[in-house]
């Protein structure tokens, strides 16, 4: 697998100046002759040159006999030839210096085992020599205002997309034929187009990566089933978010049955759902949950770019939808902050009973005056409140004389407020809706998608405002060092210690070997002392009787140790016993659960939790992938649901969320530098009162075990 | 208020034969001038009578000087003059003997206090007379199929919606206008229209209650802002579950914001939202949170009706949307079910590498040979496994082609399953979209809109089949008996013995006035007793030192007796204490939460939840209007998010559930036969082992305070 991602290379692929076409045929209606008769007939000002034996000529064009027969090395050959004759085709158009490949045949790692060797020569093929390889078994790529239509998908033939700033990348070339043709319905603007099928060379983290750098495109959609290296997803994420533009993601498989569908279907496996959710999040990409949510918010960033924050002003004919988009704009994160009481009354000039907090409702009146519009508008905006602005207006939209008042006001909103994104809610005739969106507004038929997209674009801003964030205290302080990984399960003491060494903190802990040393080393202690067996073979301790809590005196501990040895001994057959580990007993505090996991497609992932039955029960956790600092560490605390337990609930004090934090980034980095850290728990991890910091009270550290042959 | 519904009298309202116009207007675009210009153009068969005392004719039809002047008593007159001639209009209507009144004019309740005094004399009249009243304030009515345009909305000029099964109530008249439109642009069918503007009479619960009996109407969409007298909303909507008729609702003021906007614009108050979102579902009606889904639902329901059940069949073109359906079924609470091996095995013959499980991805070969759709279809539905289908066909619906073969399919799949719900979801023609629709299948545009509008009839269906149930042991076993209710507080013994009375189980406990008689009632403890003040006037006991738990011997009670007896003098300036009450220490079982207020619109309501700190913050709990059955009880306990806490979790034993759904229910019948119980919190409700009960360890009663001159 190709690991850095190098979208210099993607330039012929995605603009290529000379296109053949091994497999072309003379009928248009075929695979082969499609994309000749597209890039024939929709603007491609480059050469296009077929190739195929058995003809001179295919539509028109001079054909040639075979790849290394054509008179260039073109900047991209199109496969379309049966399964067998690709590997051939490949090796010709390395040796003949082609570019880049599009890869159409199927019959690869989709299918078999032979399969996937033949496509693993591809990619050694391309490794070799740089020539980039679209598929196999992918419908190609389209780059709609250099009218390159390399594929074959039939839906380009029913009309295309107009060109605009949106591209479109999808592992699915269903899913992508299906897309386009949605974006062409909805008359969208599309950059790009890409469906990636099986991702031998180029994945759509290169497709993502290269989007970024492209001046056409302003917003990347993306629809993933699974990736095969999470972290170049990462990397491509994190391009596309330094260059500013929204990335909006589709990733099926969300519940197992979900999951379990997407494995039986494509070759790349599905990552563990709830990583994929947080990783998305914490690159600045938004998850969208439906296909329409994906076009929706699509269709806001493209037409209105991003907000400066997530303060709504809401303005309605009806109060009924009012509300409903009051309860939407709350239930999503944004901020429906009540107007000024000056403003307010300015309002209450204007229409008497109109409701005038915000929702502004200036009610059926404006069916009497539709200037009445414009100045509530001038009022509300004038406040300087607010970050974008969702209008309803019932079916208005249909009228042709409201309709053009409309028209006007967009206008001169975005006149006074160039930057302010602003939506309105009706029926729209298709003319005035092309007119709003011309004039940089977006038109929703649905109250509630309006609201959604909204929030969508406030997420998306508060995702780049985060990324800036995050490149400051990035070279932060970084206490913990790297600790051995031991093979094998640890024991609890080298687990601490351990941790200790990554820079988070435990609690002391004393291994002693007989009751002398037990009783001894808590004299030391003047609290009530916990005892617990040391063992690498016993990772449930209490469940063997390994454990005694709340020792008080010294003839407590002594009988403990010795309790606990013949526990051992007795329940674990052949254990290896280290001896007693002798601990301070601390208890209050909000109890958690920290975690690292190794993910079969983002590697290394720290986990947070609270502690207690209905967490476990409520799955209520977040995850990240290691490293992180500590914003993006509060931000982890902060997105569980009952969070807000750390701030004090029932008359408890604040917790020491500070401490936590830092907790879990020393945790991230320890996670991040140690890839033979099979899994660690941290359970119990104790965050005090706000100011005493946190303490992890015990930890289960495993560590891979050595074997020969191995990676 | 007019406390029953009495459907009857509304037929000369929905239904009239002869209709006057009140303020009647030769300009057809004038308010007055619209109803008469709709009933003359769109098909009213009846007779429509202007009334105007300027105009011996109007819009060509002869028009009178005055109600009085009618030459009859008129079914319906609408009444569109100004404020202050509305209460002489209807006077002379009542006088006339007029059954039914529509009135448009605005300036009532929505307004001042001299405007809800006027609205009264209207309902006053109306009760004398037996008139009813639509209005004021009100946007009027439309009844599709008869050609009663009896309302002022200018939407109706700009096309007409067809004639359908859908009938469309609206608390709000711009909501309602906006939901007319979208009907129509959709080409949703509709039976019956209105919007009830003030609700001085006639209200939601009415109209509901009618169209339950309406032959022309199948389903019912009820877009709602707040009810004033909620038990009728119930007795309506089971009426309409009674008749088989699905009620879609849309419910404003989820959020507190939210609410807040509602409050703020409407003479009716919005309700708890928690309430109203249990009461619904209760009383069989599907919430939907967004106008789409309230449309989706409505659309599905109306054209494929009821699914026999939740399992969902689904089949793909391509493998990701398939996964995607899968989520959003399971997310929705759908069953995805696996297709049996031998079904499987039939489709493997078909389709090599098709995904076989469900989803069932035929993938792209489709498009090679499109029977593979019809003869994947019929292996899948030939197993008699699925309650509804639901199909994704990529942009196959734009192509003439594919599409006539998808309504091929479709009418082939409606006469071998007529009673199964089918959905496509593809890119439509519009012509191909109205057949599919014609021959009884769903077309949708979005997968996820597919999934959730299926979702949404059956969990309709669902709400049937429990309304059989509730019927079915509704007669069940009734223990309890009705308890005084003391005036103001109960003390803890008052409150626990109102309990046992009323069939909920409650600890044993002994009211002691002296130390003796706390020492004596220890003794006949086998476990350790706690000791508590009882005072009406300390309900928080704890916090003033009045609670002592685990006490083992008669020394430890006599000195909690002395200093529980201290603390509660000397915190409780004034307290009049009853005593100490001696109980069994009772622990272990899962510690829940059983209350009961009183819902400003529903009365009576009961809550449950599970005790502990996450759940106060996470607010999961459930409600349910009192009274209800053990089946409701059961379903009120499955709803919280943590009830699997209840099934058994880290090794802890199944609760006893039955037991608490029977407290539940006892406690809910309390609750409707007790009016004067102000607030009931039971707090720890233990629910032990299963098998071994439930009982109330602690409990809160608040009874009204008895006042003169005060309902």
């Amino acid at each position: 697998m190709r690991r850095t991602i190098d979208t210099a290379s993607l330039d012929p692929l995605f603009k290529p100046t000379s296109v053949a076409v091994v497999g072309a045929s003379a009928d248009a209606a075929k695979i082969g002759g499609r994309p000749v008769d597209y890039l024939k007939r929709l603007g491609f000002g480059g050469a296009v040159l077929p190739v195929n034996p058995k003809s001179a000529e295919i539509q028109g064009l001079k054909a040639y006999p075979s790849v290394s027969a054509l008179p260039e090395a073109v900047d991209l050959a199109i496969l379309s030839v049966p399964a067998a004759l690709v590997l051939p085709a490949v090796e010709e158009a390395a040796a003949k210096g082609v570019r880049s490949l599009i890869v159409f045949s199927s019959g690869f790692a989709e299918v078999d085992a032979a399969g996937r060797a033949a496509q693993q020569r591809i990619v050694d093929i391309a490794l070799d020599t740089g020539m980039r390889v679209l598929g196999p078994n992918c419908m190609g790529l389209v780059n709609v205002s250099a009218g390159v239509y390399a594929s074959f998908s039939p839906v380009i033939a029913m009309g295309q997309a107009r060109p605009g700033n949106i591209a479109i990348v999808s592992q699915s070339g269903a899913f992508g034929a299906f897309a386009y043709t949605l974006a062409r319905e909805r008359g969208l603007g599309l950059s790009k187009w890409v469906a990636s099928g099986n991702e031998s060379d180029v994945d759509v983290a290169d497709c993502i990566a290269w989007l970024a750098g492209d001046a056409e495109t302003k917003v990347i959609l993306a629809y993933i089933e699974g990736a095969k290296d999470g972290r170049r997803l990462m990397a491509a994420l994190e391009m596309a978010r330094a260059a500013g533009k929204p990335v909006i993601v589709t990733k099926v498989g969300r519940t197992e049955i979900g999951a379990h569908a997407a494995a039986s279907h494509t070759a790349a496996l599905a990552g563990e759902d709830a990583v994929y959710d947080a990783v998305l999040r914490q690159c600045g990409a938004y998850r969208a949950r439906t296909v329409e949510e994906f076009f929706d918010v699509g269709y806001a960033a493209a037409v209105a770019g991003l907000p400066k924050g997530g303060n709504i002003g809401l303005l309605t004919v009806s109060g009924g939808v009012g509300v409903l988009m009051a309860d939407d704009a709350v239930e999503h994160g944004l901020a429906v902050t009540e107007m000024p009481a000056e403003a307010q009354a300015g309002i209450r000039r204007l229409v008497p009973f109109a409701a005038t907090r915000n929702p502004l409702d200036i009610t059926g009146q404006v069916a009497n005056d539709e200037t009445l519009l414009d100045r509530a508008l001038d009022i509300m905006l004038g406040t300087g409140c607010y970050d974008m602005l969702a209008t309803f207006n019932a079916a208005s939209g249909l009228s042709a004389e409201r309709g053009a008042h409309m028209l006007g006001l967009a206008k001169h909103i975005r006149s006074r407020y160039p930057r302010l994104p602003v939506a309105f809610c009706s029926v729209f005739r298709p003319e005035l809706r092309a007119a709003l969106e011309a004039s940089g507004c977006m038109a929703f038929e649905d109250p509630s998608r309006m609201i959604r997209a909204l929030a969508g674009i406030a997420r998306l801003a508060a995702a780049q405002a985060d990324a800036a964030g995050m490149r400051r205290d990035d070279e932060g302080d970084r206490p913990g060092r790297l600790p051995e990984i031991p093979e094998g399960p640890a024991n609890e003491v080298e687990a601490l210690a351990a941790l200790a060494c990554a820079g988070v903190p435990v609690v002391e802990t004393t291994l002693c070997a007989t009751a002398d040393e037990a009783a001894a080393a808590a004299r030391k202690i003047s609290a009530p002392v916990v005892v617990k067996v040391v063992s690498r073979d016993i990772l449930h301790k209490s469940d063997i009787g390994g454990v005694r809590l709340g020792l008080r005196d010294e003839a407590a501990v002594r009988s403990a140790f010795d309790e606990i040895m013949a526990n051992a001994g007795r329940h674990v057959a052949g254990a290896k016993i280290d001896g007693v580990l002798v601990a301070p007993m601390i208890s209050g505090g909000v109890e958690c659960i920290l975690g690292v996991q190794q993910d079969p497609a983002f590697g290394p992932v720290v986990m947070f939790g609270l502690g207690g039955v209905l967490v476990e029960v409520l799955k209520d956790v977040s995850f990240r992938a290691a490293p992180f600092d500590r914003a993006e560490a509060l931000a982890m605390i902060r997105e569980i649901r009952g969070a807000r337990v750390l701030e004090g609930v029932r008359g408890a004090p604040p917790a020491d969320v500070e401490a936590l934090a830092d907790a879990l980034a020393a945790l991230s980095r320890l996670a991040a530098g140690a890839p033979a850290l099979v899994s660690l728990d941290i359970n119990p991890f104790l965050v005090r009162t706000r100011g005493s910091g946190a303490v992890a009270l015990d930890a289960v550290l495993i560590g891979r075990e050595h074997q020969t042959n191995q990676e």
